[in-house]
């Protein structure tokens, strides 16, 4: 269904988003959404959301609007693959911690932290919205075990960028990373940076902008 | 020095990582750098990189490349504005303990928590980070006291709705949302939505697509 022409970044970053919306509207007993609809909801222009959804193919027609089940499983279908995603988070601190009792499964119920490590022995053997925490010295045969593709990091930028590596070398393909550092691994793996004082400086700028 | 011209979103968007490297490059003693080294670190395509500056004036020549110090310089104006914000942050569990202990003031030194708010009397009166924890009663007074312009809200998505509308009501300008919930706010008002949910299918899309 996708087509193969090279989908533009920007159109990318707003997936998420578009799967969340329409996520929402399935929950929410909806069948049917305009482009006027999903602008509004989301902030986008409409010229800006047909342009996108047109690298997807004919997910909508012109007067009638965008059918909400179509979506949710195409969209679905753009991040299952092949199944069930095994993650790891790495750094059971307060923003580790924050992220094991988030919800992840409300949005995608492919999404699962499985297991945690620490090198905290207070916080070792520790079991939190049931996901174990684990000595960081069992990672390398955690992952294997479980066939680990994903990794949270949540730890301080330094020992990001040192576990970043070994991570790649475990066989993780995309890391979610929170830490400000720019991570040490070669394009075959995908990174995901959440830096929250650059969210924030952007809060600062669109305010500027928006005056 | 900004040209009066709508500068896309898209742009904006990639304006803090601008800001970001160019304060790490200064911090490192680096007096100027390229398009492409701007677009190695930060894997943005130097044609993208140019064209965001186009937006900006003369801030680079060509074959010469950007001046470190005149782009920090340039970003900081573009971001500071009148001075120092006052930020509050509302809602002490995890995330908003992390988001205490986060260094903000090493990337903007105008940005600094002034307060925090929650409901749960063990928290109320806490010191996080050099930040007093107060009762969310205080709110208003508070708000109006040191002329807070910008609400970090790390909330329940309900809760975080329903002070929305008050936060306006109060001159919040600003809000950085971590609750999965569109506010009920003006456009008066600009949010910048940080849902860790859409961030972890947001890894998943581009770990699909760097296949």
């Amino acid at each position: 269904m996708l087509k193969k022409q090279k989908i533009p970044n920007a159109t990318l970053d707003r997936l998420p988003l578009y799967f969340k919306y329409f996520k929402q509207s399935e929950d929410n007993g909806i069948d049917r959404v305009s482009s006027r609809e999903i602008s509004e909801a989301l902030d986008i222009d409409s010229a800006t959301i047909r342009r996108d959804f047109s690298y997807f193919g004919e997910l909508g027609r012109k007067g009638y609007g965008y059918n909400v089940h179509a979506l949710v499983k195409f969209f679905s279908e753009q991040v299952q693959g092949t199944g069930m995603k095994n993650v790891i988070l790495i750094g059971v601190g307060n923003l580790g911690s924050a992220l094991l009792n988030y919800n992840f499964t409300k949005i995608h119920d492919k999404i699962k932290i499985a297991v945690a490590f620490d090198i905290d022995q207070h916080i070792i053997g520790q079991t939190i919205n049931g996901v174990e925490v684990k000595d960081i010295c069992e990672l390398e045969s955690v992952v294997q075990d479980i066939q680990a593709e994903v990794a949270i990091l949540t730890v301080p930028g330094q020992v990001g960028v040192d576990l970043s590596s070994k991570l790649e070398a475990l066989g993780i393909k995309g890391i979610l990373n929170f830490t400000p550092e720019k991570l040490a691994v070669s394009n075959e793996v995908t990174v995901h940076n959440i830096d929250l004082s650059v969210e924030m400086q952007a809060l600062l700028f669109y305010m500027k902008h928006n005056n």
